[in-house]
């Protein structure tokens, strides 16, 4: 990995190198994403059976969209490793566990004169996840976003995947989603599944937040469609950034490096450090382990695109990058791990101690790892419970709480030419 | 008003009705919007001052684009009407109040094998107020837009709005905007100043979110920029609902039926009863106030576009169809309106009872009246302290808390074809 003397300039290069990975820089494919998106508003079913022919070469109907209870049943039969179930089931726990924390319950004020004031909380009613298909299942990144909509109480939870050309969803993925809680599966994926469940078509209903990450494809449907329903947010190629010190173990910094690296060519792993010997004998570990590992390849191309080790002069100068970059995932492994974190105001996740690898919260300590990237950790946050519930406000006055401020309601009202506001507080008092 | 006896069809004819009000349907401005925003992006500051001469016919320059302290003071002074300062800070005490209470803190859980998870909480850095200029001011909405950012804790919020011809802005917003606590005030509106927000020009700094209501020009531009930066909601024209029994006073009604319908020809004003009497003298009171309303025209427009008296014949109904247009505001002014109110799942803001008139929400009772409009309330909430913080994930496991489950997450890894996330985990047991 290439060490770099970290100053303003290579700075400014590398920020400006990470955001050219953002989906924001793929306008080229809008063109299609939009035509695919007015097709299946327009053509409702038929359009999204076209298209699932036409890229996934599946042959559907409305009678076999829906994944039945005897395919699920008999994906369980396929999983040759019956341990994995146990394990999917333990993760499961562990983020169920941790979201059901994060429930927020409806709440209000009151005021002895005739007053309440709060915040109704309410699931949301219908929810989409985006699984993505081919080959490989993921079920991991489906369990972080089917659990917190259970958690939160979602009436509703619809998954859509890409089916093979055989018309089949991969055996994990079915078992996954079932022990999820997931209640509909839908063989359909691509833009042509996000429009579906933006604007409904004769066999699917419209839901009210789609979330989950796909392609380029996916991530630009789901933006052109935020506001006709909600999204999570747009995901970006995955990162992540170790800021470590002299007492760090080298192994398992580029162990951890090499783990986001492997995901994707776009990926990023970034070292800053104030030890150059560290800085030069993770290098060295990361050529070891590249040769052993299966995607070599990938790895090799993200490090040499998007792969660094900064050298830096002091632990607030790693902080102050880290906070700039805003990376998905931080790792902290340094002499006081908790005395860093709390300088830290952006990342997606953040990872104390060497024994908090990154892994370990892909997978199972439970902190959803649907995570902001691309920077914008400075203001989106991990999907969480928040994100399938929302708020209406409660608002009661008495008329002894409303007479004493209806003259200062009425004067801002007409204050900003809206007389028929200031009416509507007149009205109540006009007897006087 | 037209009284309307609800049935499917009915309803189905409204509710596509009010959906073509959504800012979605306005694409044959997304060229131009386009257009402003890859200039300003190009061009930083010489764009934006260009757009700022040839929209709103203002000469600027980077040395007058900021308010001055000076101009600010000469606000105060240009005020006639002292009181609404007095009535500002009133409301401001209140919305305030009612903000805090939503604060929420940073926390975590532990566990004695060595495990701490939890989520830390940060406000945003810098975060972007758009304010809409004209004649008119609309202090209410500035205040509901900076207000929660300051009890977040944001460290600087940026307001930009249009000047007029003279380079000036309403002194009625200058001094609001002082008294909420704006730390820089730039004189440019348009798609312009949502450009310059979200990518940064030689004047103007980067911001991490942008928040507040402007013109379609303004609505598109947000989503553009949405991903580069956080939004706060695509806002679409006001709409009340009421719903109401015979024991709603018609009076009270029909004056906060208009009180919306003054808003905008595309405002929408729906009145659901059970009461045939009660339809009947609320279509009547609102004939009476239309006559002596200052704005008429608008609220004839109105009320003829999107205004409606449905009658049903039971309370559920009227909650099924509130459930189902999910209304920017609702009242509830019937003989239970707490029991009702438990059974809305989704509305922006919830008036309970016949003293509190949606006004007073929108100026001073506190809670916020930037609120999820058009079906949104199904999936968005009402701006709060949330949207101007964040959350990150933290993550500490000990040696002892990871070495049980390292087997676990080992056999996930390599389940997902992901070795070197498997790798960097069995690193740290490798010596066993």
């Amino acid at each position: 990995m290439r060490i770099i003397k970290l100053d303003e300039q290579s700075k400014k290069n590398i920020l400006s190198d990470l955001l050219k990975r953002s989906p924001n820089n793929y306008d080229s494919y809008q063109a299609s994403v939009d035509e695919i998106l007015a097709n299946v508003k327009a053509n409702g079913d038929k359009a999204v059976f076209e298209y699932t022919a036409k890229f996934d070469g599946a042959t559907l109907t409305a009678d076999t969209l829906r994944v039945t209870e005897e395919e699920i049943a008999k994906a369980y039969d396929e999983i040759e490793d019956k341990e994995l179930v146990t394990i999917i089931r333990k993760a499961i726990a562990n983020i169920k566990d941790h979201h059901e924390k994060q429930l927020k319950q409806s709440w209000f004020s009151s005021r002895e004169d005739g007053v309440m004031l709060g915040q109704k909380i309410t699931p949301l009613e219908r929810v989409g996840v985006y699984v993505p298909g081919g080959k490989a299942a993921y079920p991991s990144s489906l369990l972080m976003n089917v659990v917190p909509a259970k958690v939160a109480g979602v009436d509703e939870i619809v998954m859509v995947t890409p089916p093979g050309k055989d018309g089949k969803i991969n055996p994990t993925t079915l078992v996954a989603a079932k022990e999820a809680g997931v209640d509909t599966i839908l063989k359909v994926g691509g833009a042509q599944a996000v429009a579906a469940l933006a604007y409904g078509t004769e066999s699917i209903k419209k839901v009210d937040k789609i979330v989950g990450p796909g392609n380029i494809f996916v991530a630009l449907a789901k933006k052109a469609v935020y506001g006709h329903v909600g999204i999570d947010s747009i995901a970006g190629p995955s990162e992540v950034m170790v800021i470590a010190d002299e007492t760090a173990n080298p192994r398992y910094v580029a162990a951890d490096l090499l783990s986001q690296a492997e995901h994707d060519e776009l990926a990023s792993c970034i070292l800053v450090t104030t030890s150059k010997e560290l800085a030069e004998a993770v290098s060295k570990e990361v050529d070891g382990f590249v040769e052993i590992l299966s995607r070599k390849e990938i790895i090799e191309k993200s490090l040499e695109n998007f792969g660094y080790i900064l050298l830096v002069d002091t632990m607030d100068e790693a902080v102050d990058v880290a906070n700039e970059i805003a990376s998905e995932h931080l790792e902290i492994v340094t002499k006081d791990p908790f005395l860093t974190m709390t300088k830290i105001r952006n990342a997606g996740a953040i990872f104390l101690g060497e024994y908090s690898s990154e892994p370990l919260g892909d997978y199972f300590a439970g902190p959803n790892h649907v995570l902001p990237t691309n920077g914008t950790a400075k203001f989106f946050s991990p999907l969480n419970v928040d994100d399938f519930m929302k708020k209406s406000s409660i608002i009661y006055y008495s008329k002894e709480a409303l007479e004493p401020v209806s003259s200062d309601v009425i004067k801002f009202a007409n204050a900003e030419g809206l007389t028929a506001h200031a009416n509507s507080i007149k009205v109540r008092f006009e007897d006087k």
